[in-house]
């Protein structure tokens, strides 16, 4: 355990959680229709701070073996890529309510997790296992934002 | 030079450039008092183009550190700290028009960057110079920011 590192990386997570907390679902997203297996709004915060804090403790273990293996650069590397396109993702979709441009975004952070996984199991393999519940959720949300997406044509402008 | 290392900060970038492009400054922003040394409006693209390849390249030569010098675990943690705080400060500012919110975001910021800076430095000192023009825009931006919501008591309501 790095407590410095472990921090670091949650304080990035922290910005990205920060859009959550102040771009709200509200009466817009109530209103829109959704599949059955939507998960409850009380769900999301819940999750996010679960895997946030997995997303940190991951990134620290890879952190750590910085000095050991060349291939941590690269890892980190998109570590950030992630936690920026996670950051972007809430201000898209519940801000500016562009349900295309924020299953673009979606798509996009996907991938980025499914490579941070791959190059973090590498490295350290329960790292990359504690990515595994990330994608899963991030799959997840993106079908819920393609689904919203073909559920509501008429609001679909963006 | 990695591409590889060079592209994907750049990505991480990309998405915090997204911020610019798809949350316009527009009416609000040009209604706003502001003091005589603003930057033109075509100041901040070119700026922030030039700065995302700097801390792109500098993110790039301490990522090809690793392997050889365990901080590079730190400073690349703090860079991720920095662009998801550059992510979140755009939406918060120019989509919440939260004035005051947005200076805490900056502030945030500068800790980030000149913290990444110092550990950048300490890996590779070009890699630290590359920061410095960043640095240096943030305090601007952070400056704009304070006399903005010193300057309009009526819409600091955030």
């Amino acid at each position: 355990m790095d407590f410095a590192l472990f921090f670091t990386f949650l304080a990035a997570c922290g910005a990205a959680a920060a859009t959550g907390a102040m771009f709200q679902p509200g009466d817009w997203y109530k209103g829109l229709s959704k599949p059955w297996w939507t998960p409850k709004d009380w769900m999301f915060p819940v999750a996010w701070t679960i895997l946030y804090i997995c997303i940190a403790v991951a990134a620290m273990r890879v952190a750590m073996q910085a000095g050991f293996d060349p291939l941590v650069g690269q890892g980190l590397a998109l570590w950030a890529v992630q936690i920026a396109l996670n950051t972007l993702w809430t201000p898209v979709f519940f801000g500016l309510r562009r349900i295309r441009a924020g299953l673009v975004v979606l798509g996009l952070l996907w991938l980025a997790v499914a490579a941070t996984l791959l190059v973090f199991w590498r490295i350290d393999p329960l790292a990359g296992w504690l990515f595994a519940p990330y994608l899963l959720w991030v799959t997840i949300a993106g079908a819920l934002n393609a689904s919203v997406w073909l559920r509501n044509p008429g609001v679909a402008a963006g």
